[in-house]
């Protein structure tokens, strides 16, 4: 089974597709979605609901994790990913998947073992996770392969295999 | 020339459809798209997702208007706002329409001639731009009738017919 992860973005939308079939994760797709800042929002939009569109068909997860977005940090930037979000959320509900949402306190409680975790540390716990010799990069792929790490941690033992 | 105005909301999202082809403005659609609050937040996007859609594709608007969100007011509220007017931002572009964003401010400005309008003398002056009978509802409609109706003020004279 296909899970997405996705951290939401609308300069840098990461997503990272993980495949729970096997005996550890394996991470099958990770990248970035970016767009261009010298472009309109509503273009910028339109071309990462293109993009997010041929990601699920082409991987047709069963599940689509996404990171909630918070509000305590800038407005503007949180007005954006909120538009991202609601995209993502609309064409995975279109293709038949099954969406949630994780707070970025649950993935880290998730994958590091505790809600404080740093940038670092969540990124060798992905590597450690997928059992991959370096750090996956972009920093955002890695951020959303950690979404549905967190998605297959909240699942009961064995439920997703 | 046809412009969509759309009220953006998750639970009642306005819309209304303005011919400029005439001497005076013509509303020549309005009403609400609703989605149940008892449904999971994704599966109202994607079915609001449709409904917008369906209705840019039956109304081929050159402009669709969307009213900005704000955020000085609730939280929750304004992230679903955001979710939708991303949504129908994206529709719009991918329709080939222009999209555009006015404040609320703004709207009030076009249509009633300043910024602090209550909502009776919006709904008043919607009535007469229009030359309707009785004032236009349910009222999310008449809202959406009025951010295209502050589209078309913002136009040079003559330029829209």
């Amino acid at each position: 089974m296909f899970v997405l992860g996705i951290d939401p973005g609308l300069t840098r939308c990461g997503y990272g597709c993980v495949d729970t079939g096997g005996r550890a994760s394996r991470a099958i797709a990770a990248g970035v979605i970016t767009t261009s800042k010298e472009h309109a929002v509503p273009h910028r939009l339109a071309e990462l609901q293109g993009e997010i569109r041929l990601l699920i068909a082409e991987y047709r997860p069963a599940v689509v994790a996404i990171e909630r977005v918070l509000f305590q940090h800038n407005v503007r930037t949180a007005m954006s990913v909120g538009q991202v979000s609601g995209i993502v959320m609309a064409e995975a509900i279109a293709a038949k998947a099954e969406v949630i949402e994780y707070s970025p306190n649950q993935v880290k409680q998730a994958v590091a073992g505790y809600g404080s975790a740093s940038k670092d540390e969540m990124e060798r716990m992905v590597q450690a996770l997928l059992g991959i010799k370096s750090p996956l990069r972009p920093v955002d792929a890695a951020d959303a392969v950690a979404v549905a790490l967190c998605h297959i941690a909240h699942q009961p033992a064995g439920v997703m295999r």
